[in-house]
């Protein structure tokens, strides 16, 4: 009833990350009812970003030039590298943009469950650029167990080749917004783990308690 | 940081229906990692079915033949006719598989809203159908406020001039599984007045309650 082709493009998008077989059907039917609108101009985007974009030999960002536009930058912080496993993370750290050092991307996570091991990461590379001129890594991974696994490879295989560079790994803890009530026992734990000092001097700027209810 | 091409395919992929920005990025992403087994196919099969697929133009379903595969079918009631919105719902309707008649898709719904007026649709194409053998009209659309628009329209200015053609409309009522308490007050209503006459018959086959009261 549908069709070979259709139902060939349907089932490509249907495996694509976050869709099913109903938004595949809608998302097939909307590009065969806007051919000119956006089934075209989405051929023309597919062809060009296809042609254009490449992985950086330096960080395996995609750009349209090797090295990337962030290994190019002149104003980052070239003493400070941050490990990420995909691009994806470094979007979404730039789009916080606070990080002003270069990033690593390591092509994914070493995974028991996937077979991936630590040959199919990027750390060759990043050995290269561990061995000059970075002063501190920031271990940007995910809170998973895939994300657990790669860093305590890092941490034993590769990190102890740089004694000189000072690592950290994101903080663990409530998520802004987070309720107590409603958080998992894990993340409960490491918040209370990592729990930090208050220190008076970064509330001196704001009202006290005390003062607070005499103003009223 | 994304580039020109880049942003374009993701701004293009964030109007799709269901997806948003974020799953926009993930999927473009996806495309640019996988591109022999994702991007390079997606390619042949946009390329494919926007040279082959083409509107049938007796019920305007999207068929590499004219007219389509189901208007062909010799197998089918061509005395019954079920009129859609669109393309989607006579999908629906024969993944359901129960409806053996042919099909006429409107192409669309009557929707103040979105400016799209009777002149819109596939109406003429409707009436010179409705016009030659058809003794039965199943009226499928959306229990929507553009759903009503439309079959207020066809009811009004269309089928009275097939005044031996028999009208029905889909039934409102509970959905399957549907619990009275989470129920919105419009599908009560319309489960209340549409209620049928239990016909003891239908239940002739079953164990009744005294008999499996006995039973235990």
């Amino acid at each position: 009833m549908v069709g070979e082709k259709l139902r060939g493009l349907i089932q490509l998008l249907s495996k694509f990350p976050g869709l099913g077989p109903r938004s595949a059907r809608r998302i097939a039917l909307y590009l065969l009812s806007h051919r000119s609108k956006v089934l075209k101009p989405l051929m023309a985007y597919l062809d060009d970003v296809n042609l254009r974009y490449k992985y950086c030999s330096v960080c395996h960002y995609l750009d349209e030039e090797d090295p990337c536009g962030l290994c190019r930058s002149k104003t980052r912080d070239s003493t400070t590298l941050c490990i990420v496993a995909c691009i994806g993370d470094v979007w979404a750290l730039e789009r916080a943009s606070f990080f002003k050092g270069y990033y690593h991307i390591l092509g994914g996570l070493i995974s028991l469950s996937h077979g991936k091991n630590p040959e199919d990461l990027n750390i060759e590379t990043l050995k290269n650029r561990l061995s000059i001129g970075i002063s501190e890594v920031v271990v940007a991974l995910d809170s998973t167990l895939d994300g657990q696994s790669t860093l305590h490879y890092l941490i034993q295989d590769v990190f102890p080749l740089y004694p000189h560079i000072k690592v950290s790994s994101l903080a663990r803890g409530l998520p802004m917004g987070g309720e107590l009530e409603s958080l998992d026992q894990a993340t409960l734990m490491s918040a209370f783990w990592g729990r930090r000092e208050v220190n008076s001097a970064l509330f001196s700027n704001t009202t006290s308690w005390s003062d607070f209810e005499k103003g009223k």
